[in-house]
């Protein structure tokens, strides 16, 4: 029941703060003979670093993964993973701890600055610390060595709102995605975004988002009941994400709207000797266990906290007072969590595709 | 990492088919000392229980609970929970299960069939098997449980939305709720609902709803980092109830709408030397751990697919059919999820306390 | 991390108490697809159950053991698994709790007595509660249904030491072991060993024993490096049987006093291709992996302390007192460990098969 | 259900390789506010450290940890404890890598090789790879951090037999252990089995072992009925130690001898309010749980397999050959699995305390 572990078969633990000297991550259970290198881990890295355009925060960090230990070359030279821990270390680098004089002492609101004292009585207040979005860096890694588990799964995230701006559904793209750098599968709306951000941006503001990932390709049958559901591991894993405070499946709230004949997916003959749903408000998912159809999710993402408008706050000896947090920050974290998506996604898969393989064979 | 327990230090462990001779729980890691009764359980169990009201399915089980383990006679004569494991049997009686011809071949489509057959290829269709929502009397009787351990806290479920109708925020009464059949904390709602429903029910048809379930009394400090979060724990308890289709914490999905000014929850000093928030946009975790304020979460749940109207779909074999879920079921599941929903909370909180005491004391 | 769990992806949670309404255990993660009955559970309880011979316990339990859960007709008709949770439940009859005056207040050395008072400030004295060995018939029952998932595994037990008397490994004869009543492999010396435990019980006293447990049939690569270890799942399995002191594997202690020369288990070709050992010093695990050898565990049982002799103690106001522990008891409580302890080999087998192919496939 | 893993509350998940880049642990689960340093964990690997005498392995490595994360100053500036993962970090240094050809594709009778192969179908040869005792490097690090959650209880391990020659209870002195390189509590044995093992080293010969490790301190209580018992938890912890074979608690297998009179500790009323026990056969655990006397364990190790002479085996084709193992090793790996012993001892007490806090208050 580790607190900094995720999954059972498939399993990754991460440990490392903002500002100490590295971050990384244990993912234990990987299956042997899977080819591995830095070089693939570090391509999804790069996908989530900051500093990669105006929208990020500034902080610049290589995030270059180092590979412990779990890999051996293969008799074919290859390198490939051997079914024993795979050590991902990611080292901290630009950290500017110099001046944090001004949070070290006073409760960002929003942050998790007062959980953390009331919790612990201590904590490392540099650039939030543990709590800090950082901690996510050590998740795309694990999630690069999912995908290898689940190679036949194809994970994809994309923004499908900002703010109160809603993609069209009908531009979806999802070639887009890797055009814009805001993720966003709707050109248009990429576009109007980028103005809309840039407001919010230049008036120390920030907003939130929401996220959608789908995953194809996942057979009918992972997940179990009722405490194994693949849907509600789904859910832990996204709201274990920084910032996010609402996660649903397919049709997801607007199914409490829905009647009986709308939210049921009708089924037809497949060609394959599948099913063929004629829609997907289950996203995928029934009874906690895979459908065969695409599996759709999507979280919401609230707006980073650091602003530099000054809110009321008190300090930690109960002194009322005010914050202005200055530094490096994204003016929508909402952004940077489309990756991260995609890797819990992944991590979630790898883990049922074992545990699925293990109890039915 | 069974797929039918919950929780680390408080865990449950579920089992039961709908039609089979009982279902159950074992309640594991409850204190000793606490005192715990049949009739407490009953309590709890009798407002989950069916054929209440004629919004609910009429199936009529008197979900009697009996204690098997776990409890013993103190010094004072009180029974009382002994620390050892809590066995809680309930026995089907109502089962009705002579005719099953046409669910045990065909799959109804929005229901599990399919994806049992595809992951195990047996299962008990009898009224839905281990699918059912009759596994959630585990859950009612388990969370009785763990309100002992949580005494100091205060746990309330409400519908806040049926269908497209959501209550007015303004007419908010907790005291309402148990006034009502539709557990309506907004009594106007309550009674046009009423009507609502009877039309939905009358017409063989089904619709979905949102519950919310609030927590007062948690301190500051319940939940972990990083994978151990306090509402990543919630998300998932929520998540694996039956029909649930997404979940939110706090300001939950329009919290991606807020701007970071009017989502930051402000504080000032309390009169107890705690803070005193002035807003609770994140539902009483931050950071994955309590706040000391309210933890507020909400719930979608879809319609049942348990409808009259024909739905295609295909059978075991593959062929394309036609379907009519006939049988008695609950035009709005939403309403008998309300105890379930505070249920899961109550669990959860009284993991997460055990766990918070056991790491720091 | 629930105390009353055992195992992963093959999971047992028993519950009960000696004198409680009734012992039972959930067994999750089942594979579906295997025929269950319960006649077939019932054939390994009544080899545990008391009342069988003179040298055990004269209490008479019937051990009827109901299937509640998990299975169902399969289109042939016969009952099966269905991956769903298997509830096995085993009512207490023959209970005479009736005076329980003395063990209510005094410790009985050697006992559980006094570190449940210690633990948790009340403990169900009438038979040792939840620590009598009664728990054990809930391990049997679900032992039965581990061996249904490694169905090409023989899996057989021995009594190999009474007291201070080992038997003559050149008599060694798996099929004596069900002709006498001890469980014995030695056929002379069962014989001389009852009449030695005829004198033990005739004298109100008690006697330790050791148990071998073999496994043939486990292929090569069952385990995990480095806390999933086979032998060390093994040896926490039968130091949680009661009154268990020692656990080994292969050669065990003994190897302490080999040379390296004499420990090596040489390898030559063998016929299938397989390798072919020239000894079995490891008793079958190497790295916490299985090298397709047998699987060769014993386990130390110590004397019940459950005598006619007076011994000092203290009550529970900490007053200094003696005791005579009268009532119904095994003069060797290690003959009724040994179905208990093939139950727990069956069982962590299950649970590493079943790991193994989630992770290698 | 990680495989590198162990613990529940308090956890440790190691990685690393013997000759990768590194070892390293995650311990997760540690209360926040104690004090922790590098130079504390080194001064215990230090003693585990190889090449400090002639009796151990001559590979050179200064084992130099590095704390990567969980660490912050306090207001006084002592660097303590956050409640976040610990990660520690040893480099590996003096790996010699470069000559591995015989045991890439031989199978050395005795070790893990053969295992790992079936298991994963590729194994890191050079030194063992994740087989290598190194790995008990990491769980002297984290025995270090265990050590101070449970800073009341003193944990001393000794050296009790080597090869067939045991210690003379008599003469056992636990000043005696730090003043020979044997870690053995009798000064006349430590003197007469260095001249034994020096006889054992220059034939290129290797001897088993056996370790008692003692924790005195433990108040009662700790530990939990079933599968959540101290002494199960212990057994598993020991066993899953390189080369242990066996592992037993108090009187351990000897019990099987005793009378149920000789085996009952008899209780007396102690000064302090607490039970004064006349002797501890039970090793200080009944019923699982901790009875406030002093924990002795003790278990097997066997001797090292990489010995000079030629031992038949088969390769990695199947084919018959012959092996000698060259190289740094250890003629008796049991005198270095003394602090490993006392390490896995912290760790499972540390889990149990905080286990028992959770569950108790």
């Amino acid at each position: 029941m580790s607190h900094n572990s995720l999954g059972h078969l498939f399993r990754i633990t991460t440990f490392g703060e903002s500002h100490g000297p590295a971050l990384g991550v244990v993912v234990d259970g990987c299956p042997p003979g899977l080819e591995l290198t830095e070089a693939e881990i570090q391509g999804f890295l790069d996908k989530r670093r900051p500093g990669q355009s105006r929208f990020t925060t500034q902080r610049q960090e290589p995030d270059a993964v180092k590979i412990l230990s779990g890999v051996f070359a293969d008799s074919s030279g290859r390198q490939v993973t051997t079914g024993t821990p795979i050590a991902l270390l990611i080292e901290n680098t630009d950290q500017r701890s110099k001046d944090y004089g001004e949070i070290a002492d006073k409760y960002r609101p929003g942050h998790a600055d007062y959980a953390y004292d009331a919790k612990y009585g201590i904590r490392d207040y540099r650039g939030g610390g543990r709590s800090s979005a950082r901690e996510t860096a050590a998740r795309v890694a694990a999630g690069a060595v999912a995908r290898k588990v689940v190679a036949g799964v194809t994970i994809r995230g994309a923004l499908v709102q900002m703010g109160p701006h809603k993609i069209d559904r009908a531009r979806f793209d999802w070639a887009e995605v890797d055009r814009n750098p805001l993720f966003c599968p709707d050109a248009e709306a990429a576009s109007r975004w980028a103005d809309y951000l840039d407001g919010v941006r230049k008036s120390g503001s920030s907003i939130g988002a929401v996220i959608e990932v789908v995953a194809e390709g996942v057979p009918a049958g992972w997940g179990a009941p009722i405490y194994g559901k693949l849907d509600a591991d789904l859910a832990a894993a996204f709201m274990s994400i920084n910032a996010v405070k609402g996660v649903e499946i397919g049709a997801g709230f607007a199914a409490a709207a829905l009647s009986g004949e709308d939210n049921a997916d009708e089924m037809r003959a497949g060609a394959d000797g599948k099913p063929l749903f004629l829609s997907n408000q289950a996203g995928g998912v029934l009874g906690g266990i895979s459908t065969g159809q695409e599996i759709v999710a999507r979280f919401a993402v609230k707006p980073t906290s650091s602003i530099l408008t000054p809110r009321r706050t008190i300090d930690r000896s109960g002194q009322e007072t005010e914050i202005v947090t200055k530094g490096r920050h994204d003016p929508c974290v909402g952004i940077r969590a489309v990756p991260v998506g995609e890797a819990m996604m992944a991590i979630v898969l790898a883990d049922h595709f074992l545990r699925h393989r293990g109890q039915v064979g």
